[in-house]
């Protein structure tokens, strides 16, 4: 018997699940849901396939939904044993559901539901259905994810304000399981924190629960501190959690990077859940700039292509799009190179064409929004982010051409990987590409400027790290912008940890390592001084006290646990452990002037490839179970043996 | 306070209740979901409304909707009082909520949910929200409809093959309620029937259900008898229906069709709940065609716009469009017509501006499907049906054509009843209805072809009743159709009870009632002679025993309570009583030499306004409680005094 999976439309799963998630954000007692279109799935299917059966076989069809088995001429419930004789017959299963994405299961010797089935929704082309190594049982809902759950008790507890707060060893998505007598229960009030500031502020703190009075138990939240007003109760914390696996280790001997590398570890994993999220008590949302930055550490940690391609499909929904993703300009380019990420990282053909049509379309929403130029401009209601500072986005944005010029160079080369012609793409491209030199690059400034229609020549670091990043600027070009912009104290710093991935990315991209660690030694190690056992959506040395978790104008509204701040485990992954896709393989090149005790695993594969290090003794030793890698030490190549070592004196 | 309702994105009310409409066919164990793309209802919306307060005022909003209240720049949660001050408050309510449409209802003093809030869904500009008087209290939940419920017990019961036999007074909706020990009541089978053959035949009839061990209840189904095996058991009936009120009484002296009006009246009553469906035992799925046919009856029965908005909407679904309504291209374009009719039926600006854009997108769905002749050609998946016939398909087909003229027609007059430019809708139709006559008129015939490329001249009597009743065919042309198509006995009669509504409205606009009244007698009567209790999706005298109720090639598979059978009611209404709009008002021209003893009640709108006509002792009195009425009796016109009688002598 071939593995059985439970079948859906593709993409419905995550698009139902995506409403969970964006659904899900809870702030001082009320719900707020995204505020932006939520795709729906598809509420009527029918999975079809034939079979060519050399003998006589039986299945069985289990479902949520209301549908039947057609099976040659004859139909069947759901639940009933379908005999089919020797010969050709042409199954078709329909199924439809409201309140959850429908979904089927096949039990059997021969037809089961293994891959080759084909899903409808009665518009659109049979496309293959959808499935997830999640949903293999018969006993599953699919509408039900099955998360992990681990129970903490907490690790210290403190009598103080008339209560008692209690501490868990770091922060966790729980829901806190009080236990006491009833009528200690009745009237209880539970005050989250992600800080004991929080936790002890019962009129700001974000969440305060009262729970259950039959389960003792509030909602699940965000929760490192919790105060409970009154005598000590029993108390534990019951984390949930996707499990996926941490494929990746990494000691450098320097107790600090380790633990920037283990904090960074913990944030991101509570941030990968269903999906790529933001942060883990605030916003809960998938966001398409932040679960790009999350593809790049993802890479190097978990290197997990499923929670990618759920978030890539759960964020750009259904055709035709009415709006850009999360309603941001920058958002939807930004999903584009992620698709293109995604297909570099782990390739997937399957997926790609998948997520193929849903690249077209979202470009072709894009080219109803270009000027005479090509440049893409704003209709009311876009939102033009790219970072929060003072940009000159009067007309159309420069940052945001760089972007699109990356996308159309994107599409060009995925669309060669489907073995499609990318010619207009690329022509788009290099179009475009010549325009913004046109209009944005400025001579005498030596750099590109943000607007060409206000007249202001306002240059920002943001416009000018994309041109670099999104190969707009050519190497003369590449130069200036470091020596005007980069190098120029003159130019507002970046401030933001979003922005400042791209930054830290092109630096190091630029061989500046330097620079690149020490902002890693302040920037994160900062924040582990101030005691973070997960790492900030925002962290400013300056400020101190019950300051620092100030955020929006809102006392308590920082996130304290987010996805952006884990970029420590890609920089280090990628620029001084040193592993990169080359080819079909990956090349790794470590810099032990850096990292003097390296000793690391890296995922080279989004199954179980992987390459490892170890530094001892005056030499390295290197190891992979793929082929087509090679060790870069100090400008020498080593092809790297399969499943053997590989030691080079150092 | 004003009167509150519960508010929605509007349509998403309908296309929610259409998918459990359209799900809950079941066959002989199996549930069959109506194969057509499901439209889904949006899950995230917003309502918007600013109040320029006179006075201090609060509010509350009750949802099961995940969301908050955003009054000024303050948020709440649902169910906490808001309190607003004097002055301009700038209202919103951000809801979400997967299983169902998310919807609010707001209880204030002036802050509350009447009309006037706009429905946003991020990615249309915001229309007025939906709302519907059923849904009026806080306790509600609008995705559970509050139906009725009656009781009914067996009026016999009859021991037969080893089992009971229990009839009901009618057909109904119902839950079977078992009355016995829990013994009893395991392993037990419930079989039901329309008919008493289908109750008693084990194997094939559509129903046969185990009663819930605890409820001794089964799922609700069509059913007049039941059979149970065994002893006889407590046996009730729980009756499930939506209370439309009957605002029309017809008697006339003549008891076969008094009973013919009592048993139609029975028939769409069952087949009117929240929508129009076509049968109650099959397949209880929203017909476009069958809805059409509804619409005349509804007018002169329960007079119920809101049925039809309902209807309308449901079938309509989002846009932009992907398929024909039911996949059936004349369903699209009977449709348009239907709103047409809702219109001229009821008025109701609100109403059509908000189905407008949906009747353009239908048009403009259709224009893309012109040949270049304006003429409308099915793609790959369009069913072409028009009806049950031997038809000559061929090419672009006659009798759509006929259909996509009136469709014209009918947006020109929907245009100017908005106050838009309805010419080029206009203009199309005169094109359209020009090519038409050039084309499928065959002058040596005297008739218009189905095709007129496939040279085979085939002539229908659909494609020239519609032609007739869609006014293509001029003054002239009807009178030749009449005598070489609808008169000539060469040409297949109408054997279809969807068509002989076509053919009957079209004899009787004619003036032929004397045709028409023998048909009502020996179809319809027909039917009440086999002991009829509703009226069947068709009937044919030569066929007797169990073979009258095959269908399909299904013993059992016709439909004993069919809505469009219930056509007598608008027959008599509109040509026997004569009651018809005209202008503002309406006429009403009795054929007493049909209906001596008329006594009848009709409503004239969507309110409470009706005329009334009793004929007695030589005399006719007319009452209404309208103005506009006029009473036509021998070529004499009598205005209607206002809540006056009017007698004349006859």
């Amino acid at each position: 018997m071939a593995d059985s999976y439970w079948l859906w439309y593709p993409g419905d799963m995550e698009l139902y699940y995506r409403m969970e998630q964006d659904f899900s954000r809870v702030e001082r007692g009320y719900g707020w849901p995204a505020f932006w279109k939520s795709d729906g799935f598809r509420n009527r299917v029918v999975f079809r396939r034939t079979y060519d059966l050399e003998r006589e076989t039986e299945f069985r069809v289990v479902s949520k939904a209301v549908g039947y088995v057609l099976a040659g001429d004859k139909k069947y419930p759901f639940g009933q044993r379908v005999c089919c004789p020797r010969g050709e017959v042409r199954i078709s299963i329909h199924a439809a559901r409201i309140d959850a994405f429908p979904s089927v299961y096949i039990e059997g010797e021969t037809v089961c539901s293994d891959r080759g089935w084909m899903a409808e929704d009665y518009a659109q082309p049979p496309v293959p259905a959808g499935y997830s190594r999640y949903f293999t049982r018969p006993d599953q809902d699919p509408a039900r994810w099955e998360y992990s759950e681990e129970i903490y008790l907490p690790v210290k507890t403190e009598r103080i304000n008339g209560g008692v707060l209690y501490e868990f060893e770091t922060e966790l998505t729980a829901a806190l399981q009080v236990r006491c007598g009833r009528e200690r229960l009745e009237g209880m009030t539970v005050f989250c924190g992600e800080s004991r500031e929080e936790a002890l502020d019962r009129e700001r703190c974000y969440y305060s629960w009262t729970p259950g009075p039959d389960t003792g138990e509030p909602p699940r939240c965000a929760v490192r501190f919790a105060f409970i007003p009154g005598e000590e109760v029993e108390l534990a914390a019951l984390h949930r959690y996707v499990d996926i696996p941490v494929r990746a280790r990494f000691h450098s001997g320097d107790p600090l990077l380790d633990r920037i590398w283990a904090v960074a570890e913990h944030t991101f994993r509570l941030c990968s859940g269903v999906f790529f999220i933001d942060g883990v008590k605030r916003d809960k949302w998938i966001w398409s700039g932040d679960a790009y930055q999350s593809l790049f550490v993802n890479r190097y940690l978990l290197a997990d292509p499923d929670i990618e391609g759920r978030t890539l499909l759960a964020l750009r929904g259904n055709d035709p799009m009415t709006g850009h993703i999360n309603t941001i300009m920058d958002y939807s380019l930004l999903w584009v190179l992620g698709v293109k990420e995604h297909f570099a990282a782990y390739g997937g053909r399957e997926f790609l064409e998948l997520i193929w049509p849903k690249v077209r379309s979202l470009l072709a929403f894009c080219e109803k929004r270009l000027d005479g130029r090509g440049f893409l401009t704003a209709r009311e209601g876009d939102w033009v982010f790219i970072d929060w500072a003072e940009l000159d986005k009067d007309g159309p944005f420069g940052a945001e051409q760089m972007l699109l010029c990356a996308c159309w160079q994107a599409a060009a080369e995925l669309s060669g990987a489907l073995g499609l012609d990318g010619g207009e793409y690329r022509a788009r491209r290099d179009a475009l590409a010549a325009q913004i030199d046109a209009c944005y690059w400025d001579g005498e400034l030596g750099a590109y400027v943000d607007s060409f229609t206000s007249g202001r020549r306002h240059v920002s670091r943001q416009t000018n790290l994309l041109a670099v990043r999104c190969g707009v600027a050519d190497g003369e070009k590449r130069a200036l912008i470091l020596k005007n912009v980069i190098d120029n104290p003159a130019v507002p710093p970046i401030t933001t940890p979003y922005f400042n991935f791209f930054q830290l990315d092109v630096l190091a991209d630029c061989g500046r390592l330097d620079e690149v660690m020490e902002r890693l030694r302040s920037y994160w190690g900062g924040m582990l001084d101030r005691g973070a056992v997960t790492f900030w959506e925002e962290f400013d040395p300056a400020v101190t006290g019950p300051a620092q978790y100030d955020m929006y104008g809102d006392r308590f509204g920082k996130s304290l646990c987010h996805a952006w701040s884990a970029s420590p485990i890609y920089l280090l992954g990628r620029y001084f452990a040193g592993l990169r896709r080359e080819g079909e393989g990956f090349a790794i090149a470590p810099r032990l002037d850096y990292l003097p005790e390296l000793d690391c695993v890296l995922p080279v594969d989004g199954g179980d490839g992987f390459a490892s290090l170890r530094a001892e003794g005056g030499a390295l030793t290197a190891h992979t179970n793929r082929p087509g890698g090679v060790l870069e030490l100090n400008g020498r190549r080593f092809p790297l043996p399969v499943d053997g070592d590989l030691t080079v004196e150092l």
